[in-house]
Formats: C-alpha cells, structure tokens, sequence
C-alpha cells in the first residue's frame, strides 16, 4: 500500500515504530493510533519510561546485568552462593533461569555469543571480566548455560580454553528432552545425547 | 514465567509496552532491550515522536482527518471535488482509499461505529458534523464506505435516516468478491450480492 500519510508527525512516529523488530508500518500504524487515543499522561508516560530507562539504566559492574544501582540485586544478595557462577547470554537468560527458582549463585551476562558471521568476537563480549572473577578466587564452579548452537558452543569451547588451568569446575547445563516431550517427536543428535548423559533414576525424573 | 525484573525502569518500560494492543510481556521485553541497544539519540527519537504527535497534532475542522495544520492537506487542495464526501471510520480508511488513486473528492472520518456493545453511540461519532457539512450546501453526493458489518450497516441506516429529505445522492461502495478471489471459496451472501448487483461487462471487469 503506498501510504501517503496526513500529517507529518504522525509519518514520524509510525516511522519510529516500525524501527522496532517485527513491526512493520501498518502495525507501527496500529500502535501509534492507539496511543493517540490515550490521553497525554499516558502518552508522555510511555515515551518517557524508555528514555528514562536508557539515560539511568547501569549495568553491574560484577555480573554485567542490567541493574538500578552499581552492584545488581544479586550479586549484592548475601543469601547467595558466590562459588557459583552460571554464564548466560543475556539479561533474559537470567530472567529466564531465576523464574525457575532452582538456581543460588551468581550470574555472568557475556552479552552474546562468539558469531564470526554476525561480526561477534571474543573481544565484543564479557569473557575476560569472567576470567578476572575466576582469576580473584573464591569461585568452585562454572555453569555455561549457553544456546544449544554452534555459536553457543564455539563459546563454551572459547571459555573452557580461558579458564584452563584454574582450579574451578567447569559445567555445561544438562541437554535432553524437554519435559513433555514424546521420544519419536526428539530429533535423533537430542535423544542421543539424552541416552550417552543418562542420570540415575531415583523415583523421580 | 513468573518474571522477576532486575530493574524497576526496565519493569516500568516493559509494562508501558506491554500496554499496547496486541503486545504481551514477552514482546515488550524484547522491544524495550532492542531500544536499549540503540544509541541515547535514538532512544529519545522514539520517545519523543510520539510524545510530540500527541501534543502537537490536530484534527481537520472540516473532515476530522488527522492533519498538521486546522485544515488537513485533503480539504485544503483546490483540486479535489467539493460536491462529493466519502463517509469512513478512521483515519486508516482514509489512507486505504487514498492509496487507491480512485477518488478525488473529499472525507468525512466519524470516528467509529454505531455499536451499543461497546457503549458508542451517535453522539460519540462526527455524524452532527456530518449533517451540518450537507446543510451547507454545495455537497452533490456522500458515499457510505464503513466497515460490512452489523454496525457499519446500523451507522450507514442512521445517517442516511438524518439525510433524508436533504438535496444530496446517497451511495454505499460496491460489495462483491475481490479481485483475484475464485467463486467456490466466497461466502454466498457476498456472492449473493455480487450478483444482484452486477454491472454490465465493458471489456474490462
């Protein structure tokens, strides 16, 4: 549809709006429209909560969370267990693995994955600060909780390389099938590993 | 996913996001860190278009289209035909209809439906206005082109209730199958209609 818009500034924010991933200009149309229709409170509410969040936003100088203060609210956390650090992607990951409320150590936020396609370095991402709190001690066990990919495993190997040496365990969270999951609907590399990686059975799975 | 935010802004902007129609927690999340990924400048273009859209638009005196001035680009071109208004719900109708290059008259944007389900009614639509345009004088013809549904078809009914007795042809765009649409898969009122309503073969359909 060649849209020929009416007015400039609406041109504009629908052009702002369609900058955003998997938004295209009638769905930036649709979301500036309803936003129109809210009353000004509620618009300046919502263009100022992102502007505010970019200007005041910190990220912790530990773990390289996202945070409202230097140290994030885990790290700064007494109750956990600082021998544990479980290194994730992004600040979703640790979002992702708090929900499941069966994790008490410490996080590392790498930022990313090594991906020489994407133009994404060792250098681009947050391993030397990992190998620094490695480095200062006190710390027993490394989890890479990574994405099952080859990016993701490029840098568990990267990793594993940096951290040679050290007296620190280093471990990789389990693969297998996912709860629910029927065995003829797993691809064969997931079943496979599920079977070399088998736990004992102890009652429950 | 019971989430728990790792900062208040960040929660803040993922609630404002995820106010927007069609945008769940999940999506937000995912919008806001891409934000959060672009530069300061950025940030507050995105936050300030719409925050300047809302302050700053206007409504058309004439047509209630959105525009930037009193009187919306559409209205104030000398070459488009005063004597005809086409009667649509929204400012996206008007866009639609604009992009087909068929029609050079004027609009008229209601605002809406007639729908008691959702508590609108007559008066929360700009069909006064509407009214008051014909009384004027000089308007030849007003087409109908709301939405085929129960309440586009109640508003039509209304307003051609409050024209009635006035100086002025009344029309409905044509309904009937789409271009490029085959006959077995059109429902049988739209097909029944086409029928009734057919128009004489001149070469070109």
């Amino acid at each position: 549809m060649n849209q020929q818009y009416p007015s400039i500034l609406l041109e504009k924010a629908v052009g702002e709006f369609s900058k955003l991933p998997g938004v295209g200009r009638k769905t930036a149309m649709r979301l500036v429209l309803h936003l129109l229709r809210q009353d000004t409170a509620a618009v300046e509410a919502f263009g100022n909560a992102v502007i505010t969040l970019k200007h005041e936003v910190k990220y912790c100088k530990v773990c390289h969370n996202i945070s409202d203060t230097e140290t994030c609210r885990i790290c700064a956390n007494p109750l956990r267990d600082v021998s544990t650090i479980c290194v994730v992607e992004s600040i979703r990951d640790v979002m992702a693995v708090e929900a499941t409320q069966q994790y008490k150590g410490l996080y590392h936020v790498l930022g990313g994955v090594i991906s020489p396609m994407d133009g994404i370095g060792p250098s681009d991402l947050q391993i030397d600060s990992l190998v620094e709190r490695v480095k200062a001690g006190g710390v027993k066990e490394v989890i890479l909780a990574l994405s099952s990919t080859m990016e993701g495993d490029t840098t568990n190997f990267y990793i594993s390389r940096k951290l040679n040496g050290m007296d620190v365990t280093l471990s990789v969270i389990a693969r297998g099938i996912s709860i629910g999951d029927e065995l003829e609907y797993t691809d064969e590399v997931t079943l496979g590993r599920s079977i070399v990686n088998r736990t004992l059975f102890v009652g429950t799975v």
